[in-house]
């Protein structure tokens, strides 16, 4: 069973060097969406946190040796869902970027830890967890 | 170009009307991922948060009249990138849900918002933002 994405547009950031982690990160980059889904970027504000999920496109192929790996941070080998490493058995990658400014179909973003041409696939309204009545 | 990705595993849910959204859910289910990827596992604990990335799988095909779209809880129209509709250019979700208990590889959650059958594609670590320096 496969399960088929397009990207919905591409990142572009003039950096090699990308940082590790959007938690991490100030760099700033653009999101450049497909014309075709602009009028879908409507209610995108500056200020705003969106969440973005991408493809690693870059990372190597998954095997079983890699399902506990060591964080660069860490000397742990820890078990891959627990960990942000790019080399996942799915290459799907999330990121909560901060909203700058929006031109067409193109939003201005900070926080970048994507590398330039990463193919995304959907955009999100970021939602706080301790806005919960869990908390 | 089609980025592909195949499930990790399906989601168990024993009810068929599921909550909208995982914020408003106290629904619990479990995770039954391939016992391939068991090892993965091995750091996810009882009381953690995470993040599930999985396909909307009954989702119908996007169209572009879909890019603005008026949620169950408002009367305006809203862009698509702005709002949690499973109907999106590419039927990808993400839920923040509550981890009760790991057995080998199932996981039993709260907080669920997906259905029975739901395939899912990745399972990583919840990243509050409001840790960062940022705030």
């Amino acid at each position: 069973m496969n399960i088929e994405f397009k990207p919905i547009g591409f990142v572009r950031v003039d950096v090699e060097d990308v940082p590790r982690h959007w938690r991490r990160s100030e760099l700033e980059g653009t999101l450049v969406i497909n014309e075709e889904y602009a009028e879908g970027l409507a209610d995108v504000e500056p200020g705003q946190r969106i969440v973005v999920i991408f493809n690693f496109h870059e990372s190597p192929e998954f095997s079983s040796k890699l399902l506990r790996q060591t964080p660069p941070h860490s000397d742990v080998p820890t078990g891959v869902f627990s960990i942000c490493s790019p080399v996942r058995p799915n290459p799907v990658g999330m990121s909560v970027l901060e909203v700058l400014k929006i031109e067409g179909a193109t939003v201005r973003v900070r926080r970048l830890d994507m590398l330039d041409g990463t193919p995304i696939l959907d955009i999100k309204p970021h939602i706080e967890v301790r806005d919960d009545s869990l908390d």
